[in-house]
């Protein structure tokens, strides 16, 4: 048994008391709005065959798989040959399962087992860690949470409505208010690809698309052309991704083709958020918004903070085939997703957390001599009864080391008591920011701290 | 990529709506308690360094951890020889880390990592999964939830006291009236020990008295014998500990031996719950109570329910170094831990889950056009921002599928709009299980489902 000093493994993070505090205070809040919209809870395993998850997430996604030996003597079914054939396919035979990667594929994988229980719409919300095998970076883990929310079953466009509604009550429950909600829908993106001559080539004009933001739109049209993009349409169709005015934006596209379903289903969209102009939604239609994930074949959402610099903090959108991967066709739905780590770097960048939460005690209870603090014993618990957040020093140590303690716990009070206090039944209470004392009965201190 | 039906690996379960919402009943009553008795949340990775984690659990529990296979060509440094000593050679070559296996040794690697930030006394609770590559059968899973609390750095019989206080508001916040909270002290099983001429095989000797329950007395007598305890007194300590008077048990023991640090705690303890006695805490000295784990030293607990047939709920004791395997030594503290899945069944056979939180809708619109769909956009927003549990049927199917799935989600009432209710801006509420119908303006709706 090794007694070096242990260590975590690279990419991972244990979250202390403030830490863990902080990111309860934004998953309260997420939680909260996903059951105020209908959504009901689904947890799934960790741990997954590894044939569900292979396959869904790229080459080089099941490259980032976990994967977890199997149990027992794994290599009684394997032969030296098996050893022989390399790293991959050894795998196969000593490795059974992984850990989720997403919850998406979880999610398809319950829709499929329990389809006919099942009642569509099926209003699911996941908050759960997932795990990558990526390189680390500043921002990026190894295990980190999603936070989802999906509607399938249901191509109404009051889904879409409703998940914006959604996004703008999570983050004014929040208190972020420097965002906007970027919308597309990848029809509009398609339709685009066959005006500029890249019929049956949508999907790599749409990952040129999404690359504007980081190589500029001096590349982009390098790189659409080298796809075969007609020169003088690629111009146009560049200058129309530019435009920012909903109406004129609307109008040109209805110019290449009328009945394009995403035009309708973006002017019925808009129409719809209009009976909500009191909440002020901060919401942009933006083409030049293409989402790297291939699925999207509808409306998709993207989240930016406007204040500070960083990636989308949310992100969505409207899918045709969640199961077929799993043989189940013809369910569609529609998803958001949430990044807790990029809205915690946000809000803290924002110094967007309330202080008390990362308190955790109103008032600490010190105490001169055994008899003061078996008295305590008895107002700790009632102060705790009232809801007040408080603690007792355990042991009669010395009052100079209970102060330290409560020094270093950083209690905004503390409560004396000795023996005076215990048979007047009156308490001194000490702010320990000012010093000033003051004495309190048990019921003035509840009023005190929840009046 | 296969398309054959996806399964769950073997011990492991999702948690649909209804199951994760009683779940999260449980759950959210243990975290309020812990947080009302001043403990901080504390998160650690899923995955740990296999260093960590080896050699703390005993043979057994090493060969239950859950190991990852190293990313990338994990054989690049291996040889045939590796492979030819066998699986559980090779995983030391394969395998760096692993699935945390409790929640008690991360718990101890953070404290040992932190040390110099930490302020002793340290209260922390925890509620995450853990894994266990076991054999899966009914009531034992895989992948399974820990919710702990651990005060660290702390010898003072407050804490002892304290967590009996919080055991008692726990299942008082369930409603789970039929348990009894069993204790003994370590201390006094050692004298026990030492009584019936077993000094230095106490821990054996523990083991026998755990199996009571189990085996019966004749045959844990019989093993006693066989470890070398003299007939008479093994006799004598048998029938001591089987006496459920308290005083009387006391008395007994300090006859054997006045000063024991095991009694002069338990009476310390049952002093201070005087205190307290307004509560009716169900408590019980009982000298049978061994539990297994080897690393306890001084009080001990166990929360048994009493009127249906299971094993302890809840489980948990003091220990003098918690983290001496990492290097650290002279922290000890106690802890507990409640067992989610438990108490869930208790919960269930006893049927005291609340109805209301199973069902995730108060109430459904449903509509006879696109219009009236459309009027239902706002309504079930202003429901839903007065906090009424309230859906919308997202398109205008025919009113009779609408009804439908209303019965399928169970949903208590449904709302009704037609083009007569909206321009009465009244709406026809309908209860359906009854079957009645009432017309109703949105504050009554508000009025009846939040007044």
């Amino acid at each position: 048994m090794s007694k070096s000093k242990p260590t975590l493994p690279r990419g991972t993070r244990d979250f202390g008391p403030v830490v863990s505090a902080k990111r309860s205070y934004i998953i309260d809040k997420i939680k909260h709005n996903f059951i105020k919209y209908g959504f009901s809870q689904l947890e799934t395993p960790a741990i997954e065959n590894l044939s569900t998850l292979t396959g869904k997430y790229g080459d080089e996604g099941d490259q980032l798989l976990y994967k977890i030996l199997n149990s027992g003597d794994y290599l009684s079914k394997t032969s030296e040959e098996d050893f022989a054939l390399g790293s991959k396919h050894l795998t196969t035979k000593i490795a059974e399962k992984g850990l989720r990667y997403d919850l998406t594929v979880p999610f398809a994988r319950f829709v499929v087992m329990n389809q006919h229980e099942i009642s569509f719409p099926f209003k699911r919300f996941q908050i759960q860690p997932v795990w990558r095998a990526d390189r680390p970076q500043k921002g990026r883990y190894r295990e980190f949470y999603q936070c989802d929310a999906d509607i399938v079953g249901s191509k109404a466009i009051w889904n879409e409505v409703e998940l914006t509604l959604l996004f703008n009550d999570v983050f004014n429950d929040l208190g972020l208010e420097d965002y906007v909600i970027k919308v597309n829908h990848r029809e509009i993106l398609f339709l685009l690809a066959d005006y500029v001559g890249l019929k049956g080539r949508e999907v790599p004009f749409c990952a040129e698309i999404d690359k504007l933001d980081k190589i500029g739109s001096d590349k982009v049209i390098e790189n659409v052309l080298a796809l075969g993009g007609d020169a003088e349409k690629v111009s146009e169709a560049m200058n129309l991704i530019s435009t920012t005015d909903l109406d004129k934006l609307i109008e040109s596209v209805q110019k290449i083709d009328e009945s394009n379903a995403g035009v309708q289903d973006v002017i019925k969209y808009f129409e719809s958020l209009d009976q909500f102009s009191d909440k002020n939604i901060k919401l942009e239609l933006d083409l030049s918004l293409a989402r790297g994930l291939s699925y999207y074949t509808g409306m998709i959402y993207e989240v930016k903070p406007t204040s500070v610099q960083m990636g989308s903090i949310c992100g969505g959108g409207r899918y045709d085939n969640l199961t077929g991967v799993f043989g189940l066709e013809g369910i569609s739905g529609i998803g958001i997703s949430f990044g807790l780590d990029r809205i915690y770097d946000v809000m803290e960048e924002l110094n967007l957390f309330p202080d008390n939460i990362t308190q955790p005690l109103d008032v600490l209870i010190v105490h001169f001599s055994e008899a003061n603090l078996k008295h305590g014993h008895r107002i700790v618990m009632q102060l705790r009864e009232a809801g007040v957040r408080a603690d007792l020093y355990p042991s009669s140590d010395k009052i100079k080391k209970q102060f330290n303690y409560a020094d270093k716990i950083q209690t905004p009070f503390t409560l004396i008591i000795g023996d005076d206090e215990m048979n007047a039944e009156e308490y001194t209470l000490k702010n320990m920011q000012s010093g000033e004392q003051k004495p309190m009965k048990v019921d003035e201190i509840i009023q005190l701290f929840k009046g």
